[in-house]
């Protein structure tokens, strides 16, 4: 059994709580953290925490905390962390890590050097259909992976403070491109180093500072592409669907609107009040099962277990801080228009991996371009001659 | 914590301990029966069970027991639950309640005579897309409910017994049937009786003495209808879908085969081993989270919380009894061809509903037909003039 | 080139003259006639014919005219098809043939008499997607068909004749399932002889004499099943889809609600005005190219080269009155809750086919009544014993 | 009726000839060069042409042509063009028109000196689904356009020119990029300068000098963005598919690979063979009506009655030159990792738009970021004070 501090009683502190404490669970969240009094007492009746208070490091310090829970906006994540340092308590912290690379950094180094246990809450590498498309690309179902596109687009966050630049730190490059980075990183591999960025943003339609929209391309040291696309204007729902292309296969994931659910309603239904703001009438596409298809479950599942076993999660700070890089390089990439390198201080997996051949023998002095059935049902090859570098077709009957 | 004896060591009984020990529960099987002892053996290894043992009556008996999962062939569940009833243990079985209502019947009495908790594993109705779904019709998004289809059909079971209609009692319907009954019945109103059946079945494939692909339709006392669609000849994976059709809207629900995770293989990718033998290369469509997908979690999350308040759950034998009775009218059809009354010696429901009426009024004189817009932007109505009867077009400008 | 008179310049003449005359056409619509002069007029204009008329015989009767079209109220057909056997006027009808199987099978009778080219209009038999696969089902792809489904529901047509009983001749069994017939017979085999309907239909909504709503089933003479599920009370639009099984494969065809086009609409843009009443924002799924996707171009296509070289296109009077005879028979049993034989005086397919059997042998001894590739990888069969009927499990490693 | 001297008998040749002979035609393919004899009489005995020869100027300066159609390898348009210009005749060319803006901008100039009728065969703006997309946008039910993306992937083309980058002229990005950058383009508006290009190409897998991946966004000046991806290296099929958000409103088309139509075979079935090499087994989605889905009716449709009346068709050389421009930068951007502008020396739509702004006033003094409808039912929004900057939540009830 866990007990939690929860630092935060906003939108993403009750989508934890849910995971946490639903169905036949035996973790407990003990005493809940919000800046206003009332949101903290409101939240320990709801969910039932014997301790609620307005004071952060009360929260944390509480003796019967095992694990501190921070779902507080960006701009605070840091004092919570260094709280948690201060008092050597397990830290698990919500996404983005830090508003930048820097504070990302100073909270690595502050939790490694506390020596405490840190997870880094990126659920979105835990949702079912992500851990089951990950098994197949690591029992190499793919081949080698050439290209992995993450996309997640909305009509833009909840909360106030995502709008202001300062609180948050950038816009929805920050709030949605981290997830993106996370997912398509682990489908290339974590151990291959992202090596530079290239970022497209632009303010395209809010009364904002930060961007709304943008796109990205990360390069790895091996050759393969990380795309993301993100962006607070798009209408119709969350969009949320990743795409992996490698030499021997294809994977599509559709998280969110197309996920075989459909309804068709006129609206004229008793007392019904659909889920979404973008439209409550004609066709909608819930979600089965919110908590558990976005990843909370199976990540707080495998953040606990490593807690009790005292073992690293899959998702650590250093992760986060990963993160963090790249989206730095990013915005600058953004302003310079310039495929901008990632500064890594710390980077824990291979070096110098260069990029691979994917050639394929035909044969001793060809390569095989492409193979196709024709028509007629004969073989049609695309060779390559090694030597003289001629291209030819050939038809096998 | 609601400690658990097992019964059943096979496909359904792990898939139960999957979902009953996964994640962070605090739940526990503490004894497992196998009528064979190096499978009771196996299974108490693989799920950290105490006590595990081939005398049926040892498992349900042990002191530390709360709880009887019944995951056992058709033909032994009676036996089962009449030893829960002896030791007065609550009791949860797998679907179907009985081989036939006779036998479900029996074991409904025994059960509430014993007052031992009863719960009917159908966890088809608690499927997250279905609870989903369910609400929205509760809500009155879909207006009444005219119709409700279920289709379960897949390339047939696992085991042996299933195959053997004195052991299992019958084919696909009792198999896949009992699922989709229960399915389309909770949509329409469990309140609402079912009256009579017309089924087709046949045996078109197998060598087997039941039928192997059937179809029902179940008219209710209001005039909804009810259909399933079933089949162990289908060729193409695990076909899973729901459909509803309300005054006011449509539901469509595909549980399975398109979920919005689609992968295609060469099969060349290094060590790739499939999880459905009907194919494993080209496209491909996993399920991201089986067991809470069809159910598992939220089924035995509400059984438990039951349990421990003393509650009733939402599947009941009563509902298992209910479903029996519809299949002995869907078998009797099948063979005289005829529309068949269900026989419910017990019923709890509404009696004598009558069809209502879903006209809807234009103005005094007439009932609106249909309305639609045209091309050119007017309105065109169809009504129906409720004195004359006459039928006639009039375009709104 | 043909040169055709259009009888009817409704909605269906109209897709009808879309289709002839799209595009890069050499055939050309010569006369049309309506009821009412200002509509034929109006239709000539628009279609650039030569001749308009509001007297039926006239049009057929015209010099320049090969082929009459009729898309003309079902309760017209008899006499448009006797003006055509009396000119000697080749004459393609749109569906249903007539309003029972008498009807139909005194204008199949009248234009074998009269020795003319008749073609029946059933565009559902033409659509790209059918025809792709049909010429899958015909190579072999799916083994033997075992069932056939094909489901046509919307929220009703478009003008007044159609809800009236008497000049409609029935409701959606008549006017969509019409359709699902032909589609479903085409795929279990033409030649094979429907044999006898079961059929529940109900008037569940709309204050009509004729059903709103009915499913059919209807049993061959080889075993195989064809299903009809139509409705004019669907909401959501039009759900237009065919499922095909067989022994060795299944086909899914979506022709209208979900076919790769999707569009979300605020429904504040400018100046739109959206195609279907159902509902103009949120989630809207157009068609891209509805007169090919419907069927109309290579319906004609086909129907004007018989035309030319003197041969039978696929479709013929001879077709619709098989059809007619099936509604026949469904009509019967919704009435008589009875499986009713169809009766056809004239059939001139196969007689006295047998159920086939679909047994597959494993080895001298067995049956294979499954095989399945487990998860660890090893090969586990269930066979059946040729002579003890014993159904036993193996794994093969 | 228009006739037409056809040069090239290859895959895209018999493409065009199938659509513009298909079905009920008036026009007519009356001559046909190739370079081998044997391949151009072959094509004249399957479409029926009086003439064929293996001298391109006979073909092209045949009494009976009214127009040519270029269905050559990349590296002999040019050749071509010159000689329609000769002999006078209407030319329209299979894409991309050069193989860099140079050569199509001197067959631009050549066929306005020469005054010919020129069109540009880019299909993929004449499929169905573009057209119906196309129109709602141009009717404002997206609001302003942001983004438009167009991805084209398969496993490679069928002949041995494409491979070599002196023939073809480059890789994916020139032969499946054309159609991403005037599809985009065309959702951008074709009056709004594409002002610059960034992209990424690499040869992640064939044995090529030319790219076989690539990834473009160009940016318009109205601050809109076209993207492109396209690959010879994506496993699964023909990968074809356009996304496009608006203000208001976003678009999804699927080409190809999810079109409505779904079959799983297990490849027992008799002799089927299947229409794509990547998979013959297995769930395939093949495509209804390629020739009417990949645009070509439509395209043909529309180029000859520009030609019969004399008007200009929707794409012509100089949108042939354009696509040849944004190539050109794309190209140049992929070697200099550079964001390159776009040279266009000929350029006949707006200048110097600027970025417009979307920003929505909720009242005098406050723009709206976003509303949003709680779960409690009240309407949430954010605003943005015009004066202070202020970020704002605000709860209506």
């Amino acid at each position: 059994m866990i007990r939690i501090a929860m630092l935060g009683s906003g939108f993403i502190g009750r989508f934890y709580a849910d995971s946490i404490q639903g169905q036949r669970s035996k973790d407990k969240i003990v005493s809940i953290y919000a800046r206003k009094e009332h949101n903290a007492k409101k939240f320990a009746d709801d969910y039932g925490c014997e301790h609620y208070t307005s004071n952060m490091e009360d929260a944390i310090a509480h003796p019967d905390v095992d694990v501190v829970c921070i779902a507080l906006p960006n701009n605070v994540h840091e004092e919570a962390v260094m709280l948690c340092c201060k008092h050597k308590k397990a830290v698990v912290t919500t996404k983005p890590l830090g508003r930048n690379g820097a504070e990302a950094l100073r909270m690595l180094k502050a939790v490694e050097e506390a020596g405490i246990f840190n997870g880094y809450l990126e659920d979105l590498v835990y949702t079912p259909k992500f851990l089951k498309a990950y098994e197949s690309v690591k029992n190499g179902a793919l081949g080698k992976i050439l290209w992995a596109k993450s996309r997640e687009t909305h009509p833009g966050p909840h909360s106030d403070w995502f709008w202001n630049i300062e609180l948050a730190g950038g816009g929805c490059i920050l709030d949605l491109g981290c997830h993106c980075i996370e997912i398509t990183r682990s489908f290339i591999g974590k151990d291959i180093k992202p090596a530079e960025v290239m970022c497209w943003a632009d303010t395209q339609v809010k009364p904002i500072e930060a961007e709304d929209h943008a796109i990205g391309l990360i390069k790895y040291e091996n050759g393969a592409i990380g795309q993301f696309e993100v962006s607070w204007t798009f209408r119709g729902g969350m969009d949320l669907r990743d795409e992996v292309m490698g030499t021997e296969g294809t994977i599509w994931i559709n998280n969110f609107l197309r996920t075989g659910m459909e309804m068709f309603t006129t609206g004229k239904g008793a007392d019904y009040v659909a889920e979404k703001a973008e439209s409550n009438t004609g066709w909608l596409f819930p979600v089965g099962d919110e908590v558990n298809d976005l990843g909370y479950n199976h990540m707080f599942t495998e953040m606990f277990r490593c807690v009790e076993n005292g073992t690293q999660p899959k998702e650590t700070f250093y992760d986060g801080y990963v993160v963090n890089a790249v989206i730095d390089a990013a915005y600058k990439s953004a302003k310079s228009k310039l495929w901008e390198p990632i500064k890594l201080e710390v980077w824990r997996g291979l070096e110098g991996v260069s990029k691979a051949s994917n050639l394929v023998d035909y044969d001793a002095d060809n390569y095989l371009v492409k193979e196709e059935m024709t028509h007629y049902g004969a073989k049609k090859l695309i060779l390559k001659n090694k030597h003289t570098g001629k291209i030819e077709e050939r038809i096998l009957e």
